[in-house]
């Protein structure tokens, strides 16, 4: 059961992972036979947190995917290039590959695993969504039972951790994330995350696995919290709900309905309570019903937690025939439902000028489309202005996209800053 | 990939089973090599919820366990015998067995997973707990990269269900088990639930999973839920607590510390917001962190999906090498840290007397003890009894029941009627 792994990058995964590699005891025996054949880093001068020999450092990368003494090549160094191309080639020298590259899996996924297939190999990839959660291989090898209808998640903890702030200390955005920033929770350039993007590629691959196609990123609607404000996380409260960035991926009649936005959820739901960093993923399936994973998203351990499961089932699995449920299956892309189609029910924040009659005219807005009214809310700011908060029925994307238009076009309304769905 | 199984029992889990066999579209391609052969049921007249050839059913359970023509056993009968014997002859006929039969493992695992080792087969469980979460694949597959140092959840819905509806509804424990009773959630006998005896069951299975180790079900403490009392759940909440039946497996430096109790929870904690019949499990390894895995605990389709997400792995391997983490590992006895040497703090509600100087002789009980009080409240239950609610810091186990059984001497004290561990 011996196998030589040859790692890709030594970040804050990668050590983490040479950590425990490192000091098997108390881990699974199968840990004992693996050995670190090379580790390929950029300067090979750098002081690391582990203690390797310096002779397993390389700088040629390339040397180590087309080693022919390394079984498997864990991909840790993030990025597009030139992470796509050795995991590429180290697939082509028939080596299985382990990644945590959640953005060149959703971007280079019909590649990267045509050629795995081709070649016999595995691409595993548990800590590519949702750090230590165990949830790739609960889509893969535990749910193959059902008849999957939903994928549904907290899978972004640096903007769990604004909106948790946000809602709890009442912070503002720009502060929340400020916050996050310094305690390393955000990046320096937050863009991936706060706009959704990193949702996007997680929820691409959750989706994939969960309804059997590959999807392309460019048709993942994606809309991020920046325009979330501390009076909305108010409002929801008081109405009952909580606001966090969702990734939702659901099967509909006309193809999967796939999309990351920030979502109006019950204060009482599972999702509602996953605080800070932590990420959470619901699962729901005939005959099962739901479940609900949650846990740490990120961190060097349960990052590294992920990849050395994925190296045990690897392990476990050597010399054996092919275990279809650890390969990918899929060979066509997924038909998605455009936005425009989605049925849901909306939150929305508009600013009026405090004159008689302005409550009508934005009844007579949305009466005139055909959207009912669940809670109208109205709070004056200060003397002038009032906040006027509603919730609907549920009505068709693209039909109250028009209403948003047309209210904010009546003279009594200042703005419309805020429009969230709500997600139940 | 074709695979002959046998069906040991149409019950409930076992007619679930059926169902997703028959109707394999929309799950995983694999089910489609699965051939039901036989199924076994005491009464071949009786009228069925599936639609299977008469031909199929047989009442000779023996035959089914020794035909070579099956290739995996299925046992969904229940009970111990012949349960176990029916096990242990498909395994020495050479057939991987899969089993929901948590009471039946807890007790016969030793005999039941040496036997499979001898015979290089596989005893699969992941239906025994919890129904449909996927914890015993988590813990076999997916966790091997850590130390675990924990395993805690609510694992029986029957008392979860009753503690909700004491908790929620302000129903006695004796209303709270008629209408679970009236909805099927509890047996015309709740023993095996009510007084922890399920749990046990499951935390032996558990804890051994994640420790590495077989325990003896007579080493685990056990206890149930019966004296639970409304006014405790509306003290525990005043607290900011809320009252679950855990089932805890801990690794010490003395053993495992594993018990079935009632238990104060802190009400923002991820456990105390599962409710009804739900089941969550949290997990706690190194360098993972904290993972909770949540969702239906029972049910015919949860547990089914359980069933037959291990008759995928099955056929997912067939005809390749052994796969260790599906195997069982173990060959010895857990150490158990004897529950006297626990170290907790307690919640202890005792009813006195209405009389001056109370509050001082109970606390010169505690002190005498070097027991440290964290909180006591005192509420008048009538003109001479008052309720006095005492939570404590951590004290060991053994030293707090000499506190308990003093106080219940006093002549101010009237009774003690609850005392419940509290867990963080």
């Amino acid at each position: 059961m011996a196998l030589s792994v040859g790692i890709l990058g030594l970040g804050t995964v990668g050590s983490g992972v040479v950590q425990i590699l490192l000091t098997p005891e108390g881990r699974s025996p199968l840990l004992q036979g693996v050995r670190i054949a090379r580790v390929g880093v950029r300067d090979r001068q750098k002081t690391r947190p582990v203690a390797l020999p310096p002779e397993i450092y390389t700088d040629d990368l390339e040397s180590i995917v087309s080693d022919p003494s390394i079984d498997v090549v864990i991909e840790v160094m993030g990025g597009l290039e030139p992470a796509r191309s050795l995991i590429l080639k180290a697939i082509a020298h028939k080596k299985s590959v382990i990644t945590a590259n959640k953005a060149a899996l959703s971007r280079f996924g019909d590649e990267i695993f045509t050629s795995a297939k081709e070649h016999g190999v595995y691409v595993m990839l548990e800590a590519a969504v949702a750090g230590g959660i165990p949830v790739i291989q609960t889509l893969k090898q535990s749910l193959g039972a059902n008849r999957l209808s939903e994928v549904m998640g907290i899978i972004n903890g640096t903007t769990n951790y604004i909106l948790t702030q946000m809602q709890q200390r009442g912070e503002s955005f720009d502060q929340a994330l400020a916050t996050a920033q310094a305690l390393g929770y955000a990046e320096a350039d937050p863009t991936a995350d706060i706009d959704g993007l990193d949702a996007a590629d997680k929820i691409a691959i959750l989706a994939s696995l969960a309804f059997g196609d590959r999807l392309r990123l460019e048709d993942i609607y994606c809309e991020g919290i920046r325009h979330i404000t501390t009076p909305d996380m108010q409002y929801a409260q008081e109405l009952g709900y909580t606001i966090k960035l969702l990734g939702i991926a659901k099967s509909t009649e006309i193809g999967i309905d796939v999309r990351v936005h920030p979502a109006l959820i019950p204060s009482h739901s599972s999702l509602a309570n996953i605080h800070g960093v932590t990420n959470a993923i619901r699962i729901v399936g005939d005959p099962l019903g739901e479940i609900v994973l949650s846990g740490p998203g990120a961190g060097s351990g349960a990052t590294a937690s992920a990849v050395v499961a994925d190296l045990l089932n690897l392990i476990a699995t050597k010399g054996g025939v092919f275990n279809p449920l650890m390969g990918c299956l899929h060979d066509g892309y997924a038909k998605i439902s455009p936005i425009a189609n989605l049925q849901t029910q909306y939150y929305l924040r508009a600013i009026a000028r405090d004159v008689p009659g302005v409550i009508g005219e934005i009844g007579g807005v949305l009466g005139r489309q055909g959207v009912s009214i669940r809670t109208i809310l109205q709070k004056d700011i200060h003397s002038n202005l009032a906040d006027i908060v509603i919730m609907t029925q549920t009505v068709r994307e693209g039909q109250f996209q028009e209403v948003v238009d047309e209210m904010r076009h009546l003279p009594e309304i200042e703005s419309v800053p805020t429009v969230i769905r709500v997600v139940s």
